[in-house]
């Protein structure tokens, strides 16, 4: 566990997927890993908080105080920086160091879009503490499945099933999540694609693939 | 709970205490609440991590990781940041707004040297992550007990007790942390005031009062 990011780029590949609540996250991981594993590559998914002990616990103490609605917005944002930096040094540097693909799902874009952009936290304090947390490890890739507001909302309120804090926010939110995603592909267009998910999985899954490999033989 | 802090100074007031260990801060802060309580005043002595629940689920995980031994400085900075967040929020502005007298044993300045001066992680980022935690509520007077590292070091080890991982540390580490505490008392002299820690516990707390009153009525 360093303190620094290594200089060069690790042999293996880092890929992040972000989006709103209902983008089809989920089901395009599950394909991307499933076609990764078929052609032999070895494959980790992770998500914060969690993945190590200190971020089991971090998942633990947020769910459990957000029961108890004391948290400060500050405190949440500090709580997710500290798995995100427990993670990148004890898993993913290490990862990438033995060759294997590194998928995660939701990185630092999720904290700038959702606690700065959504939320209104300074953008300045997030992206410092988000460099602190990475200690510079960022995703070579990061995919944006972007989506209608609406239809996101649409899709999840059809489940049927009970929606989580972030899911039964209004669709004014959605809107301020999309925009914020897709500010942050314009500013950093060389890290974060945005892809088109009102699309069948398959075709958005061929993008991706697409994308992927122009990516892995670029570097 | 806000999240900017008042525009205004609070009709409280707020001292924090620094110094390396052995510097003899517990006296200090134990004669100094009597006196402020025999004069009628309403006196709060808090420390971090704790102090509110979210802080003592935050102790709890950091001691607990430390017996693992796998926890990253990053991560353990973040913790204390998010701990420092909540007890800003949860306790100091209120406790301030009610007229008290806040005394924090430790607070910003020990992250700054102890993590950032003395284990060398980036200062830039420790001054953004400090800023972010505290919002912009700090305190009007901060006290450094110093002291000559050899004696304070001494001091330690002659109490006999088993001693925690920041006491056993070399004394060139002690000396670290005092470079540290006069580099900051240095570049704030508005808010950092050093003590000489070498004397009589009373002759220090007769300094110690002088400089309240000057400051309070100063305000």
């Amino acid at each position: 566990m360093t303190n620094a990011a290594p200089q060069f780029p690790l042999p293996g590949f880092f890929l992040s997927f972000e989006g709103s609540e209902g983008c089809g996250k989920s089901t395009q991981i599950r394909l991307l890993k499933a076609r990764l594993e078929a052609g032999g590559c070895s494959v980790e998914v992770l998500r914060e908080p969690g993945g190590t002990q200190v971020g089991e616990e971090i998942r633990h103490l947020l769910q459990h105080a957000k029961a108890g609605e004391g948290m400060t917005p500050e405190a949440e944002l500090l709580l997710f920086a500290a798995s995100r930096a427990q993670i990148v040094r004890e898993k993913i540097r290490p990862l990438l160091e033995e060759g294997a693909f590194v998928i995660l799902d939701r990185f630092l874009d999720s904290t700038t879009v959702y606690q700065g952009m959504a939320r209104g936290l300074p953008l300045e304090s997030v992206r410092a503490i988000n460099a602190f947390a990475t200690g510079g490890t960022l995703p070579e890739l990061t995919l944006v499945l972007d989506m209608d507001p609406a239809t996101a909302h649409q899709r999840i309120h059809a489940t049927g099933r009970e929606l989580d804090r972030m899911e039964s926010q209004p669709l004014a939110f959605f809107e301020k999540v999309r925009q914020g995603y897709r500010q942050l592909a314009e500013a950093e267009p060389q890290r974060l694609t945005l892809v088109d998910a009102d699309r069948p999985p398959e075709t958005i899954h061929a993008e991706i693939w697409t994308l992927i490999q122009a990516r892995r033989h670029a570097v």
